[in-house]
């Protein structure tokens, strides 16, 4: 549902095909629709087809289709052959896909004879934990990147309908090549996955008592290890240069960080360790956007009773204070009654609201 | 602040003596304090004693004193010696500490001689990102875990008056061997700390093109590796020899992948990736409390613009609604002019309000 005033004229020409409507190709369509496209949906699964269109993603399709774009938005190791058959099916179309790895894509759609002067791969920085259309929604990419992998066989006009279906969709177009891409998200985001992952199987022997004693440090460090297995082991097996090359820097870095506090009382060890965490606050650092606790607001914690409309009632309370919440974050701890908001506000209304939520019977501290 | 209606009597009948006013030890004066118990403040700082008193933390100490119980508060590095010193000064107190490791204490307790049949280490599994004073809250440990590491020397009766404390604060009283605590918190608290910190150490040297991609996963890995590294550096040498075995095991299993992940087209690879990642599955389960996305809530996902009093009003207008929130996560894009937010709600209410809420104008989906 998208609300009828933000319906934006689209910068697409003509039909576009979604073929795969998963989380990412139900999401697409339905930002499509939501700008007035033509939307034509194919999916393997006739199942799926049908949820996707009664979600009001878009129309089946029809023998005389004449797409201007074709999105392929299915399994990683099912993408290049798909991206063929579709070059064949429709010699009009542009054809992208939204596989999280791009060499290995566009290699094989080379090596299949597939004609790349109007194929383009493209990765929206974009996801969600649940899976399949009915996970889909309209503005999904707003805001979060989504990287054209260019090539030199692809002529600049041809391309740039898929900068307009990108930007139709309120994503931030950004350019690499296929091979940059493919490394970045080994960075950012394969190699996390990798981490997150190895780390919680170290929890599947752990005493119950260790593990009750976990806390938010350990939850989000793990967080993504819940991410399906059968997905990540397509895209870490078809990035998996890329990954190695920074997993093993990785295990460098650890090896020489168990080396020091192996000996914790040899000369310089101690350094070597406070180095190697002083270098990660200088890593995490870099990381943009609004995340830990943003220096520019004052935080103010507020207990919540674990009690119906209490959350909501403390909220409420917030606004008819006529005080702006810029960011917030909940703790919850296992089996307390209680949690605990944490709320960012600007620092010269801090002190105000402080007072005015105690008057008003919350308990706060910090 | 704790509210009036909130103060219940606390279960100690002396004085409590707190030595090192930083968060731990101002958050434990502020929860006893609002319990009425005369609360005695100790630091190295007069400045800490000084802001931690205007905070309505306790009063400076007197020679008369005679604490019912010592909370020794003080870096990991001091602790021993400043609970050694505590022993002669008080022979008829309870002598407790907080650091986050406890065998190493007990045992350079033992080795200077002091008196271990009134000293019981012990360990909240609490905290924040911010340290010091002017960080202490009086509900810091509420419903957290409180770990008391007893051991032959001491007995149940002298000990209780440290479980008091404790139940007093609204923690969760554990009882386990000090090797059993620090063999816990390597697993729990401290090698993820490790592997955060290495592995942002990644994102250093990286271009800014690929840290611009990071997403939601990548700061919940690395978001500990912000941590204070001179703290770190202690809590990980006092605690090296569980840290590493932990590690080294994180460390072996790491290899495997990369070396499954270095060959993946062999027989057996792909499989031995994905159990990987299945093992890693399993481990985060295990994990107690409310994380991720809770299976008893349907989520419901709205659109908030980054404008002043949106949040708010959206907060209000689902407790106009009468709906009430079980959970919820903000979701920001770098530089996006708009905001996610996930409301969790039960799932019967879920439709009704996703049609109020769309009906406001509010941007719906999922």
């Amino acid at each position: 549902m998208v609300n009828e005033k933000n319906v934006v004229e689209s910068r697409l020409t003509g039909p576009v095909r979604v073929v795969g409507v998963g989380l990412l190709g139900t999401s697409i369509a339905l930002g499509l629709r939501a700008r007035g496209v033509d939307v034509i949906l194919s999916d393997a699964s006739p199942t799926n087809v049908s949820i996707a269109e009664d979600y009001g993603a878009g129309r089946r399709a029809t023998d005389g289709d004449e797409p201007q774009i074709v999105v392929v938005c299915v399994p990683p190791d099912v993408t290049a052959s798909v991206i063929v058959r579709e070059l064949s099916a429709y010699p009009r179309a542009v054809v992208t896909d939204v596989a999280s790895v791009k060499k290995p894509v566009l290699d094989a759609v080379i090596a299949a004879g597939g004609d790349v002067t109007r194929y383009v791969g493209s990765h929206p920085l974009a996801g969600r934990e649940r899976g399949g259309p009915m996970a889909g929604r309209a503005d999904l990419f707003v805001g979060r990147p989504w990287v054209v992998a260019g090539h030199p066989a692809i002529s600049y006009q041809t391309a740039a309908a898929v900068d307009d279906l990108i930007l139709d969709l309120g994503a931030t177009l950004v350019e690499m090549t296929a091979a940059e891409h493919d490394a970045s998200v080994a960075l950012v985001s394969h190699v996390p996955q990798v981490v997150s992952s190895v780390l919680a199987q170290r929890l599947v022997e752990a005493p119950e008592s260790a593990v009750n004693l976990a806390g938010q440090g350990l939850r989000d460090v793990t967080r993504i290890a819940a991410s399906d297995p059968e997905l990540w082991v397509q895209i870490l097996g078809a990035n998996a240069e890329p990954v190695v090359e920074v997993l093993s820097a990785f295990r460098d870095d650890l090896d020489r960080f168990i080396g020091a506090l192996s000996a914790p009382e040899v000369p310089g060890a101690r350094r070597e360790i406070a180095e190697g965490l002083a270098a990660g606050n200088a890593g995490v650092a870099r990381i943009p956007g609004k995340h830990g606790l943003d220096k520019r607001y004052a935080q103010l914690v507020v207990m919540v009773d674990d009690a119906p409309g209490e959350l909501a009632r403390l909220f409420a309370e917030v606004g008819e204070e006529g005080v702006n919440l810029e960011d917030l974050r909940l703790e919850h701890s296992p089996g307390a009654p209680i949690g605990l908001a944490e709320l960012s506000v600007l620092p010269e209304v801090s002190g105000r609201l402080a007072e005015a939520l105690a008057a008003r019977g919350w308990r706060i501290a910090g």
